[in-house]
């Protein structure tokens, strides 16, 4: 996507100036913004870790690529069983919970470990691409199915369509193009008059910070709002359609997102406001029964709530308490949003009523 | 209520050491909670209009009180029609939107005009600690009907009974016991087994730092939360009831509050939750119709949501900037919860589904 005038992803491979022939592997340091523009180079498989560990790659899509370029740089240095594995086991070590991270480490030891070992470094960096440009391309499906969505709403009522999103379901947390936001850029691109409320996202403000600043990079007009706004806003026809993206969604559609997502399907469905899930089908499980009662909800630290990031006049970042020394807080992470309340999921595959999840997976992949 | 173990109101006069006979008004700097306790002495009407255009006294039953006592402090100076009618002109202009300031600045007048000057002076003191000794007594018969409430819900359940509250309406907001907070004050004396569930109420926090700051005095268990994070607690049965004030009610019981307020309504209707609002019969508004449709929504500065206000690890308080340069933001103050979502309205008279709040009030108060 865009950042000025230039376009990115969020991880590629770089030539080594200083190695002929050996690759990096640069990111964007997710942390540093919304406030500062970084980009890091990665030289070794240990580097990686640490970058997905402080979350300056981040995003379930993002990890398992980051993951697989981690391999590739690994096996640049030894291809032996014993490195591969130990590379292997360090990058799983990382995010613990992280899906996504788990195949891509799969996908690539599978592929590398059955081929000689003159063989395997050119093999991790293809595949590593591979997977990179799969998650592109799976994003650019969501993206043109979503946008026919958007069109057939935007037919029905003149003037700009407004869209709120939770979050930061974007391109900082794919390779590109990102799920909830992948039809809002096509929209853009396509000339659509759109307008996007951007939830602030509390307490780690994925919104406020990540979402509104890949808005503003690409020239998507947006108004930051905080989490409480959206229900008013839907009940004063303010908004027209909500896109997430979501972490997990059961096989009857149940969607587990960031907190927060529950509250906006509810008063979505309380305003007739459509209410839709951008996500690929390897996001669904079709495993999950009951997702309010299977999935447990990662309670995350209480610090997360008490202290907030920022810039300071000073143009430094710093934390600042908000809450009264002592106070104790709670934090969970995750919510589920019951199927009932989504009008439409959005994959690669098109467009899906929850009901209809299931047929559709089994024509895909039958179990 | 308790700061430590000594009992304070929010407002009270106090006697003037340099001139015997003279009174000043004490209050808390409520801009500076909750890193920071500190009681100002005030001496003129003029510090009065200044306090409260800086919020440094906030909460519309508190306002009107300390309009009350401005009036009696401008009488000090001089009872004459001229001297009263300029400082009542400043009062109502300190905050030209607060129904209670008008209230109370009208009901001293009317009074202090119609009697002799040498008379009003001590009258107005008089009557200004009527008028916020009514506003504790109202509060206190609210904890009283609203104790009854928690009590029956108590009866059915064994355990902790788990409370949930947005925004301030604290003895903060009031000149002692508040409206949504009187009965949990009265639960907690009273020994039941209560916790409360502290909805952080971005974007000005009141919950993170004044409901959180009162309950951590008054030593009642409470946690902060995102206010993302109520949904998902009601779903999983942790909320036993939610309990909200107002700033305005319609007659068939929809509820005008602060901004987010709807979002949990559909939350605890959604999850079979009781849903409570505490209002003193005053804030029932009984010419509105339609509050949806009538009851026009302060749209308060951005700033409010780009900028964050806490304390650094230097002991300073910082405003840190949350969202990109540049960025735009909305931020509505209020929204409505229509009556079809409130269980019952907690009032100095009683509790009240919303369908017998007309006859009610027509009981009390026929027009």
């Amino acid at each position: 996507m865009k950042i000025g005038q230039q376009l990115f992803r969020t991880i590629w491979p770089v030539t080594d100036a200083a190695l002929p022939g050996h690759y990096q592997v640069a990111i964007i340091d997710q942390t540093a913004l919304p406030h500062a523009w970084r980009i890091l180079t990665l030289n070794s498989v240990q580097q990686m870790v640490d970058a997905i560990r402080k979350m300056q790659v981040r995003g379930a899509p993002l990890i398992g690529a980051a993951a697989a370029y981690g391999l590739a740089l690994a096996s640049q240095q030894s291809s032996t069983d014993e490195t591969l594995q130990a590379a292997a086991s360090s990058l799983l070590a990382s995010r613990p919970t992280a899906v996504n991270l788990r195949w891509a480490v799969e996908r690539m030891m599978r592929e590398l470990l059955a081929m000689p070992e003159a063989l395997r470094c050119a093999h991790a960096w293809l595949e590593a691409s591979r997977i990179a440009d799969e998650d592109v391309r799976i994003n650019q499906s969501i993206a043109q199915h979503g946008l026919a969505l958007l069109q057939a709403l935007a037919a029905e009522k003149p003037g700009c369509l407004n869209i709120l999103t939770h979050c930061n379901a974007g391109w900082l947390a794919t390779v590109d193009w990102g799920t909830a936001l992948a039809p809002i850029y096509a929209a853009f691109d396509a000339g659509m008059d759109i307008h996007v409320w951007v939830d602030e996202t509390r307490p780690r403000n994925q919104g406020a910070s990540l979402t509104a600043w890949e808005l503003q990079q690409h020239g998507v007009p947006y108004k930051v709002i905080c989490d409480n706004a959206g229900g008013h806003l839907m009940q004063h026809g303010q908004v027209d359609c909500v896109i997430v993206g979501a972490d997990r969604v059961s096989r009857v559609g149940d969607v587990c997102n960031k907190i927060g997502t529950y509250l906006k399907a509810l008063a979505a469905a309380d305003n007739q406001v459509p209410f839709y899930v951008a996500v690929p089908t390897p996001t669904i499980d079709r495993q999950l029964e009951d997702a309010i009662r299977d999935i447990p909800i990662e309670e995350r630290p209480a610090d997360e709530v008490h202290m907030m990031a920022g810039l300071t006049s000073a143009g430094t970042v710093e934390y600042v308490r908000v809450t009264p020394e002592g106070s104790a807080a709670a934090n969970p992470a995750f919510d589920v949003t019951p199927a009932r309340l989504v009008t439409s999921i959005i994959t690669e595959h098109g467009c899906y009523a929850p009901k209809d999840l299931h047929d559709m997976l089994q024509r895909i992949d039958p179990i």
